[in-house]
């Protein structure tokens, strides 16, 4: 196999056998990037690939990995495997060989291989998923949703760096407006870790807002909402649910009642349109921040649409040089003297010009 | 003023200055209980509430109380407060005059002077705040929702004694489904604090059913959902926030096009149903668990609707003898002794056959 890493597009490396719906809505979602213009390589038992590629009428690049790691895979399992499609794929952003990895797969197995593959940037102590909730105001990019049950505030400063660099990045915003997740807006509200890093964060050169609760987040107060990912996870989940939740009710309540059933055909581009405000599946997936390397991580449940999605955030974080600008923000310049060797020493760093 | 106690309804006290739109709603919210045959002292500033009660053309027993706490207010100065509306109707609760008391005010005043006036239950090391999440299933009770920031598991099961209590009294279910809010399924998911937790309840005589993520608690899988304050209180605002979030983007996407705003007058009765359905403000308010007394908190926003329904609750709850459930529960001889001995042991308590 030789893999094409030229030309204007990067290569992005897609775990074909990660999620519920491995591989064929994997397999479509890069077929459908790669219409687009996308350079994709595909990894997984080639024996099983190549068919599935026959009969969709398309053609990718495989590189033949042997084994897969199960969703529910314990993670110790998962990282004994020496062939598997999820290693593969990561060992190809290890070598340069592709710019970014996506894969749908088990989310504590991806970021402990990232970690272990890529390694971890220089100045972050723990890594976190991001993950953006939906609102009208172009949604909220949310860290940790998971990978660090606890965190010390040290860890909460290192996302709100990322989380800034990765907004900056990916939507283009100046100064995004930082916010600590927490049961109250009073900087003296949370856990003793959240009270430290409220302080800390006042101090450093960020757009920091304050606290905010969980109501507020949709109300397009902040751009990020730091947070440890166990409260992370209780928001996002949450959210899918309540919004699952609603317009399943709706659903329901206007199947019950013949005239409402007429007027809603009416409606139905509006509930479309709705639909797709509130759709978590349209982000495609979420990156893992503060590791050497682009790496997607895709809802297990995805279809080919946020495949194809998390392949063009991929791509995006890539050409637009994520890392070098995490590293370079760690680092700020910038920021006055005080202020630096304050980040500096939340963040491990040694500061260029004591 | 001489308080009528005797009678087949309990007398309840409300604090009719608690609260962003007290006293009005809430002396009208008083007023709707006493329409349909509650007994209710009002507590605050006679010379106050005199004049609103003839304009609203009601009578009612007033308590008067010369000092109101604000609802932003340090828990400290709220303490020394010797005669604010909050503290004289937890007095009525603790000298047996009211069966019970409703304030829509400062919440971590109420929680403080409930535990300082009213005591601590034996057997429970931290007193916690309940809330009920809309789903249609009958809604499920979360505790803690903000009292504690962070818990030690000993704490967790005292919390899932004290719901399964609440719910079997307030609702009338003989065997509540208990879970335990988790960013993951699996018993191996969670803070040290949550496996620990997870761990005990499998032991206890409860109908634990396991951990839960955010978004199964609107599946309407559990009855009753136990985690830490703050957990719970990002998932209540979460909650809150997406549901009010949805319903603003159907009325707005409804308005932007003529046939869908047309239409929509024929769903008017459904959205309205739906909006009750997910209306936080329909449960009236939360209790204060694990003291020696019914308190009941209602939402600094609250309406007399809600006031009317946290009247209501504190007088069930007081007529169906929760304190004394939530008392024979943690002492639950039912229990088998090695389950006893262990659930003794988890909630500080000297088992009575050892």
């Amino acid at each position: 196999m030789a893999l094409k890493t030229n030309g204007a597009r990067p290569t992005i490396a897609v775990d074909a056998m990660g999620g519920d719906n491995a591989p064929d809505q994997v397999v479509r979602g890069a077929l459908q990037a790669v219409e687009g213009g996308a350079r994709v390589v595909l990894v997984g038992p080639e024996e099983l690939l190549q068919p599935r590629l026959k009969d969709l009428g398309g053609d990718l690049t495989i590189l033949d990995a042997r084994e897969v790691v199960g969703m529910d895979e314990p993670v110790g399992q998962a990282m004994r495997r020496s062939d598997s499609s999820l290693r593969r794929a990561l060992d190809l952003v290890a070598t340069g060989e592709a710019a970014g990895a996506v894969s749908a797969g088990n989310s504590a197995a991806i970021m402990a291989l990232s970690v272990t593959i890529l390694g971890r940037q220089a100045g972050v102590d723990r890594p976190a998923f991001g993950g953006t909730l939906p609102n009208r105001h172009g949604g909220v990019f949310v860290l940790d949703i998971g990978a660090n049950s606890t965190v010390k505030p040290n860890n909460l400063l290192q996302f709100a760096v990322m989380g800034d660099v990765f907004v900056r990045t990916s939507r283009g915003i100046e100064s995004p407006r930082i916010a600590l997740l927490s049961n109250g807006t009073e900087d003296s509200k949370g856990t003793k870790e959240i009270k430290e890093a409220n302080e800390a964060l006042h101090r450093l050169d960020l757009n920091f807002i304050g606290n905010v609760e969980g109501n507020q987040i949709f109300e397009g107060l902040a751009d990020v909402v730091v947070c440890d990912g166990f409260s992370g996870n209780v928001l996002l989940k949450a959210s899918e649910g309540v919004a699952a939740e609603i317009l399943g009710l709706l659903k329901r309540e206007i199947e019950k009642d013949l005239l409402a059933r007429v007027a809603s055909t009416a409606l139905i581009p509006t509930f479309q349109r709705i639909k797709r405000q509130v759709d978590f599946e349209e982000y495609g997936g979420v990156p893992v921040l503060g590791i050497n390397g682009v790496m997607i991580n895709c809802h297990g449940r995805s279809k080919a649409k946020a495949v194809t999605n998390a392949i063009l955030l991929a791509e995006r974080l890539a050409k637009e040089h994520l890392l070098e600008r995490i590293g370079e923000s760690l680092h700020e310049e910038a920021l006055e003297a005080g202020r630096r060797r304050r980040l500096a020493r939340a963040l491990h760093l040694r500061p260029s010009h004591p």
